[in-house]
């Protein structure tokens, strides 16, 4: 991971990020989708056949890029990647897969491969039509360039205040790879909008079973383990496209280690970034459990905290108010015993069994600034997992309530 | 049920509902452990050995009266229940354990009987030691009279903005019985102050057995289809005392079922009120899912829909957004196919497999007045459930960051 981060967590050297790697080539086009006349048409296309992988929101009203996607996917193969930005194509029935299967289609054309090698996905407001016209003039007409990742990563964007891109790089026998990527999403907090996307790439050369292995991982310890307001989304998608253009053997051993290690560089510094661009958001928050008896416990106490409202209202005014830590804990389905349990506001140990009796003011003054880094102690083994969210403004609600579809 | 509900769901025909059941007696007092010097301890007194049935919080940062309780109601026999409010007596270990068993004796030594037959709840901020010397002196003054519900349900609040009281009687076996209820709670939105706690009274001759499972179908049809922001609280609990004063065998077949109605509709409009109640709430959300395969499943459907803050935000604005519908019920876990879903606000359908194009002008002016009714069906079979939200506005944010502990 290279370069400095500004307050947002914004990393600027990471300009370009997904068309670092070699052999991969990116562009973003005006189509017309958005009235703003922002960007709103991205292609991602890899000079050579890809292995890939993928992830898919859990949502039972899932869009129908995700449905067509989803299928390109199976075979763990990819030339491509197009994607719109204004409309999520989500709740339009057989239109809306057979628009998307065109959009496959449409780019396959252009590149030369298999509608089948082209992952698809929109994002933007559910229950209207795409405006196929627009999409059938503009597809045609996009030039992937090797530096496009940046036109990429904002043609994506939806209520994003900035674009989000992260790199890394590792060296495996000798070679030198690199790992880019960039993400749309105001944390999840406008899911009719778009939320969540991800695009990955490297040059490095990984078998599809362990790309789809390490690409997993990865997403489990980045997105998701953020959260804005527990809302998910009817297109989140996240893919990689791996191509070997750097050379070398398909990775194993050490080298794979060393790949995935790379790769969740790149996506937790995104996932960070989704949390802090929460929409009406003033700080990130960085919740660690530890002492727990598994990952999956940690991880469930973690992520529940992160979510609990009045815990995210209190943090917006610098109330150190842990009681509402232990209460929105409590209720992960997590087991533990309270006199085991401690609590710490940045280095301040606040509860441990009972009140430490720290003093409010001394507490209050932890919670300022960009970040705030809670740690709750569960007492009862090793294990440990980081989840990040927002506080929760009055601007939260403003927004999502004077927003009229 | 009798009387009229005013805009916020009150219902004075009410009034000192605890009380209204033969052989009950009940009273509030100003202790002084408010600041605000308004009544912080109730006191409700069976005159006979009652059966008793009682549900507690899921959450594991249990307060300590919440221990005692649990412990005192495993027989299913009570003679009282006593209750402050003002401070929670959570996160305070061993001695909060001492001092909630210390006020089951007081009130054992006042009325004549064990303190294994009192119940005992807390409600309040967490993480501070119960001031017993204030206790001390105030149980042994409460004077528990056969008109005091109204002051035992004044006594239990804490940032209620009125009091929740409902009454309903039933005939059985030539007999009229009568079922009275309180609670506490401007829905979840402060747990860390107190949210929920539930007391019931019936001079109706029911076994333990019986009592528990009626009392459990109640709870489970009405406090547990609310939410107001998904946080649950340290000392959540919910209590019933059934003295049979007025007579007759002990209930079964049609005559229990005539009780489990009348308790359930008691219930039903105190999980209501405080569904109207909640922080900031303009109107009431009430959606209920049909064509579900389950009543489980219909339950999570909507309840998660009554959780989502971004459909809670856009109903405070009237905007008849049911992407958010959706997109909300496709993280309940529950399966469903989008093609088959059909989506009403009101009496307007609104989705049908894909949007009906109803004016949105239209849609708007439904989610106009004191409560918006939702309805989806899943169109995959019988069952049906409905669960009671309210609308989240930046008067929410503003309460839950402004409060400082």
């Amino acid at each position: 991971m290279t370069g400095n981060h500004d307050a947002l967590g914004a990393n600027p050297d990471a300009e370009g990020a997904l068309t670092r790697a070699q052999g991969f080539s990116a562009c973003g086009f005006t189509a017309g989708i958005k009235e703003s006349g922002l960007p709103d048409l991205a292609l991602l296309v890899s000079d050579h056949p890809a292995t890939a992988a993928a992830v898919y929101t859990q949502n039972q009203s899932t869009a129908a890029p995700v449905h067509i996607s989803k299928a390109h996917t199976a075979n763990g193969s990819l030339r491509a990647a197009v994607v719109n930005s204004g409309n999520a194509n989500c709740a339009t029935g057989e239109q809306g897969l057979a628009d998307a299967r065109e959009m496959t289609q449409l780019t396959a054309s252009l590149i030369g491969c298999e509608a089948e090698e082209v992952f698809v996905n929109s994002t933007g407001i559910i229950g209207h039509y795409l405006p196929m016209d627009l999409l059938r003039s503009a597809i045609p007409q996009l030039a992937p360039a090797s530096d496009g990742g940046a036109d990429f990563a904002r043609s994506i964007m939806t209520t994003d205040t900035f674009q989000k891109e992260a790199v890394a790089s590792f060296e495996a026998n000798g070679v030198t790879y690199t790992v880019g990527g960039c993400a749309k999403g105001a944390g999840m907090i406008h899911p009719d909008m778009a939320t969540m996307l991800a695009f990955f790439t490297t040059d490095a050369p990984v078998a599809a079973g362990a790309l789809e292995s390490c690409f997993r991982f990865a997403m489990d310890r980045s997105f998701n383990m953020v959260t804005v307001d527990g809302d998910t989304s009817t297109n989140d998608s996240s893919v990689i496209l791996a191509n070997g253009a750097a050379g070398g053997e398909p990775l194993s051993g050490a080298s794979l280690e060393a790949f995935g290690s790379a790769l969740l560089d790149v996506s937790t510094a995104l996932a960070k970034m989704m949390a802090r661009d929460g929409e009406g958001a003033t700080k990130r928050i960085s919740i660690t459990v530890s002492g727990a008896k598994s990952w999956n416990d940690a991880r469930d106490v973690a992520r529940t905290i992160a979510l609990s409202p009045l815990l995210k209202a209190a943090l917006s005014k610098y109330d150190p108010n842990w009681g509402r830590i232990l209460m929105a804990a409590g209720r992960a389905g997590v087991p533990y015993d309270l006199d085991q349990v401690s609590i710490w506001i940045s280095d301040l140990c606040v509860f441990d069994g009972t009140a430490t009796g720290v003093p409010e003011a001394e507490a209050s003054q932890k919670t300022q600034g960009d970040e705030v880094f809670l740690r709750m102690d569960l007492g009862q083994g090793d294990a440990e997992a980081t989840a990040w969210g927002c506080d929760l403004t009055e601007e939260y609600v403003r927004f999502n309530a004077d927003y009229v579809t």
